[in-house]
């Protein structure tokens, strides 16, 4: 009979005895006890074994199956499925000369903000790029604001999955957040340059969160804002924390449904307020809604953009997250206010869109294809399936928060003792996991006092990588662990 | 006996019998008199009716026919080629309403700036498309400076066309020359503000030259730039006038090698002190070296690059001629000066590079196949061809200057009167002829006194469309054609 570890039944407990083979099975799996491509005992084997029926077996064999951990032929063996990527716990890392010229996948790195590309058809992808290639090759840059057929298909995918009342002309196609981001940020100060906004300061004043997202931060002060750093609280940034700044800022950064990297959500009230706010002292608000089209625990609140009646929010998002950042495609969306609007279409102008019409047109392709929403829909899955293991590992322990974990494709273990946090990091590196700091998250002059811990990604590695990572956090975020 | 138009031959003259009934069947065929697909008598009755050899007739049909007009199929008579795009006159432009949308060849739009695209290989295109594609799709953004196979592949077309020593850890991907710049100018305000440079003033001063490159000049602004236009002369940016600023810039940008729109060429000797200069007020040189893939007269002097020993020069450059600007793909070359390239790579870490992984691995491929190589080579011929058909058409006439066709992709006709220009302009758009205002390249206090004309490409268009439009431009530039 083919190996399989011990497996113990708790008879009468909470769990059915399927339930309890389908998790002793799935973490000996994923521990590596059984082995890939391996042969499982017969369910009437197992049945007899454990005494239990034959249908629990069959029922647990059926969950495994559709959970993709077995693999059943038809006249064969059932088999443990040949997993993809990073089975293996990777040596210490090794040095990624470059990014993205290999995959995080095989050195454990936990990095947040990487999604899976696994689920992505391979064949939608290859075709969306032969179809794109097969045009006449144009001999102009692609329009200022996009390609039409792209702008046409984004605004649908933001009406189907947020709710955003957008049509194609209000899109603008960017290179992804960043991009962007310096766009808008360009755009306010050709507003307030051109007299059109309260004053005509040359750098413009930006209120962020913090702990926020610094890829943003970077962006923003590279192209000269001025950032007014908002401690948030647990359900994002505190409207109290802005009404009581004494010079209102001009604009503000803010995740609302899945506040980066905490996790906090606006309430619908809040978000009233806070557009309310930005009606009063003439703001702009800048909504990156970086991670809504993975929601694990409830539905999505609305979007700021979609509750905005005054043209004043510019919702910002890419395909980084739904996609992959090796497209470098995003799209920010123009509010119906004339000013917006003229402004940003004036600096994209002067700084023509970076994204190739290539891209555009395959993008376009895929999301026309409903390639992009299955491969959202079966990622979706996969990572609420990778949040649960997340979950099962860290929650409920002494000293540490887990966080971040009601949507997307992040996890945030916050630790109370900020030594304790260095020294977890460190350990993990030297482990070969690489996981980020969360007060690398935070920015201003209560940095220092900013919350200490974990932040890592769920979304890139394999199931199997993921537990055996998780594992070694575990380990290191013990309370007796590491001195600290 | 198939129709052809009257040729009259000159015996005895400086052109060879052969060499005249080229031309004449050349521009029968360019204005339509000959008609696509139509055959054209055999060699033996044109001879005869010409009153000359066969042999005259045979070579001159072989040269049209290697020129591309004529097409020879065994056992069947000669015929006009069909010509493809833009063989007939097209009615008043039709809108624009998105750029790229729609070819300028439809439209008998010679805006400059635009390449041919049609001998690129459709074969090598889609090839590099579907290896692109046919990657495990990565999961990560590109590498910060870009891709290391795009990278090597530019530098080695850099040594290869122009002579610059440069390696691919010198290179940095960009979306273009706009994006190249933009990188650029905060680059220069990163080393300013570090305290590397001589001061910490927040707005970089650019030396730019007048008339210029008006896309560069908004670039340069839209990042805070302030420009300081400088008069070109013949030979193109005249030291003198650097030398005479009270106040030196920081950085001058430059077309040494093809001034753009003028066309003048600074001598070598006027590199070498340009780069003295630049030494001794510790400035940087931008050079932009658009066009310089398509010399049509002499061998292009070395580039800026190539003869800097300081490492001061940031050498920019982009695909938008020598492949499409449908690609939005550029690089600029750092320099060794570590301060340069540490302000650089700060910049793009904040502001990560815009192009796609699948653009950089299909650009990346059509280098390496040879593929851009030889288009470059069958480009150079066509856009000799229509050069030619531009200095026939336009040269030597009273009381205009016809410049910037020794390289490149486009020409100036000056016009000494103002006002005939923006009469001629006018009058061409009426008749569907798109061609830019040689006074829009002016910036800066003497824009009033610059001087006037028309600009306009001739690479985007065929051989016929551009015959026609020649005629046209001919036609309402002559000084008796309109008022002014």
């Amino acid at each position: 009979m083919p190996f399989t570890p011990p497996i113990t039944l708790i008879r009468g407990g909470t769990d059915s005895l399927s339930a309890q083979i389908v998790a002793q099975l799935r973490s000996s799996i994923l521990l590596g006890e059984m082995r890939s491509g391996e042969s499982v005992p017969s369910s009437r084997a197992l049945a007899h074994r454990l005494g239990v029926s034959r249908g629990s077996v069959v029922t647990a064999y059926e969950q495994l199956n559709g959970e993709g951990y077995l693999v059943s032929t038809q006249g064969a063996p059932t088999r443990v499925a040949v997993l993809l990527h990073g089975e293996t716990l990777a040596a210490p890392a090794r040095p990624m000369v470059e990014a993205g010229q290999q995959y995080p996948l095989d050195v454990l790195d936990l990095t947040p903000g990487y999604p899976s590309t696994r689920r992505l058809s391979g064949r939608a992808w290859t075709a969306a790029w032969r179809l794109a290639a097969a045009r006449p090759i144009p001999q102009t840059e692609p329009p200022l604001q996009g390609t039409l057929a792209l702008r046409t298909e984004i605004a649908d995918h933001l009406r189907h999955a947020r709710g955003v009342r957008c049509e194609a002309e209000d899109i603008v196609v960017t290179a992804g957040t960043s991009e962007a981001l310096a766009l808008v940020v360009l755009a306010l100060r050709e507003h307030l340059e051109s007299g059109a906004g309260k004053d005509s300061a040359r750098a413009p004043v930006v209120a962020v969160e913090t702990p926020g997202y610094p890829a943003a931060t970077r962006a923003l002060q590279r192209l000269g804002a001025i950032l007014v750093p908002i401690s948030v609280e647990a359900d994002g940034l505190p409207m109290s924390a802005l009404h009581a700044l004494t010079v209102p800022p001009q604009a503000v950064l803010v995740t609302p449904s899945h506040q980066y990297p905490l996790g906090g959500r606006l309430s619908v009230d809040a978000r009233l307020r806070l557009l309310d706010w930005a009606r009063r002292t003439d703001a702009w608000i800048i909504e990156d809604d970086y991670d809504s089209e993975f929601r694990h625990v409830g539905p999505p609140l609305p979007a700021l953009a979609s509750l905005d009646n005054d043209g004043r929010v510019v919702l910002v998002g890419s395909f980084s997250k739904i996609l992959t950042p090796w497209l470098r495609l995003g799209y920010l969306v123009m509010p119906a206010r004339a000013a917006v609007r003229r402004a940003v279409l004036a600096v994209r102008h002067d700084l023509p869109g970076p994204v190739s019409g290539v891209v555009q047109d395959a993008a376009a392709e895929l999301l026309a294809s409903g390639a992009v929403r299955r491969h959202i829909a079966a990622t979706r899955r996969d990572y609420a399936h990778r949040r649960s293991l997340v979950l099962d590992a860290l929650s409920g322990r002494p000293s540490t928060t887990l966080s971040a974990l009601d949507g997307g494709l992040h996890a945030v273990l916050g630790l109370q003792n900020p030594a304790r946090s260095t020294a977890a990091i460190s350990e993990l590196a030297a482990r070969g996991i690489r996981v980020a700091d969360l007060r690398d998250y935070s920015a201003g002059p209560g940095a220092a006092d900013a919350p200490a811990g974990l932040v890592f990604g769920y979304a890139a590695v394999s199931d199997t990588a993921l537990v055996r990572a998780l594992d070694h956090i575990r380990a290191v975020t013990a309370v007796d662990a590491v001195p600290g």
